[in-house]
């Protein structure tokens, strides 16, 4: 698993096509990831049309990812599966609750990275679309999601028409904590942000969003406080649609 | 990473410590996942103390892992220190709200997820504690986890003391759907639990649970409607603690 060291987010695809072998082959291998009681709580939904790609565009903001990929992976988290096999079963499933959510949440995700770094050790490269909670009822539209199941991941996968430089990470002090949290003071947050902020891309970054700092592109363009907000409303909504918080 | 066929879930572990410098390399090289606009929203809190073992074990539901594996990892969601620094830059942060718990959380389950294919490629044993979640509460206040950071996954990490037999996984066709969700019709599910339903180990737990139905054991014994739902209340109320719905 070399790759990790090297690897980029890859939005630029070549025309190959990816082979259904490989695909179910990476598919299929990635669930051998651990799961909660081995119930495999997560389902793919996996886009090749043309027109399925186009009913995913709006969600995602219309990133040219979406479509201009040979393969849209949709990883939801599925309760669903498990509360069918219980009805069949003369079992008694109660999974129409947050923690269960939140079980199933966790196994998609997880699958999702095992197939991430599969893919990427295959050559192929990737875009993870941290999108799909953003608008999730366009998206339980589009893929026609029942109740107890719900989109957390989506991925663009296809052979790579481009290399990015590699993207900085934050040193390793800054986020492993030895026993108990160490809350970070003035000091350690410019010790730990201080060669990020110094990159010429990232001075760059600030100038073109006309700010004094990077943290205020993150916190007054990007990510803003009224857009999560709002975003998280329509989480929650979707969340209680797709019968999670009863 | 051929090792992801061939995984199982270690709760053994012999004697042999792990090398603090083979650790910082695979905590250090998961960072290179992907994460939300670069901002790795997650920490990791190492436990190797005999007393940090104790304190977290009854949030565990005193697993002999926590306090026989020489190394427990909780990885925790994190918009603290992204806040810490936005506040020491003139930014205005706004992630005390579900969608940046969402988004934190998967971030730092994508970097769990590389740990343990990391980990595993290098020769250790996992186990990954799905109870993190179920009294989390518990976890915070034994890492002293401050405003935004919230404890999602757990791992006991060490050199491997048995070789389990590899557990059984569901059919391709039971979890990846083709350009929309196909919901499983009863002939479905007999189709994709026929194997996992007639495994010598499966009929045995179904037996040594006076059940008549393997899903029984996890509706009625395991993971129950009333459980779930007692528990679900006890995360909403970390969440609501940790300021992560406000």
């Amino acid at each position: 698993m070399e790759t990790i060291t090297t690897r980029r987010t890859v939005r630029q695809y070549s025309e190959r096509a990816i082979e259904q072998e490989l695909l179910n082959e990476l598919l299929s291998n990635a669930a051998r990831t651990q799961t909660m009681g081995n119930l495999q709580l997560y389902s793919v939904v996996v886009t090749r049309s043309a027109e399925g790609k186009a009913a995913l565009a709006p969600a995602h903001f219309n990133q040219p990812m979406v479509q201009s990929a040979p393969v849209v992976l949709t990883i939801c988290a599925d309760f669903r599966r498990t509360t069918a096999w219980a009805e069949c079963r003369k079992g008694t499933p109660g999974y129409d609750n947050l923690l269960s959510f939140m079980n199933a949440a966790t196994d998609a995700l997880l699958y999702t990275q095992t197939f991430c770094n599969l893919a990427e050790e295959a050559g192929l490269g990737l875009c993870f679309l941290g999108t799909t909670i953003y608008q999730p009822q366009a998206i339980i539209e589009a893929l026609h999601l029942p109740q107890l199941v719900f989109p957390v991941a989506t991925l663009t996968v296809g052979w790579p028409a481009e290399e990015p430089p590699l993207s900085e990470r934050l040193p390793l002090e800054s986020f492993v904590h030895e026993e108990c949290y160490h809350d970070p003071t003035p000091s350690d947050i410019d010790r730990f942000y201080k060669e990020k902020e110094a990159l010429p891309v990232n001075r760059e970054f600030v100038r073109i969003n006309n700010k004094e700092t990077l943290a205020q592109v993150f916190t007054d363009i990007r990510y803003t406080k009224r857009d999560n907000e709002a975003l998280s409303q329509g989480l929650l909504e979707a969340l209680q649609h797709q019968g999670f918080l009863k």
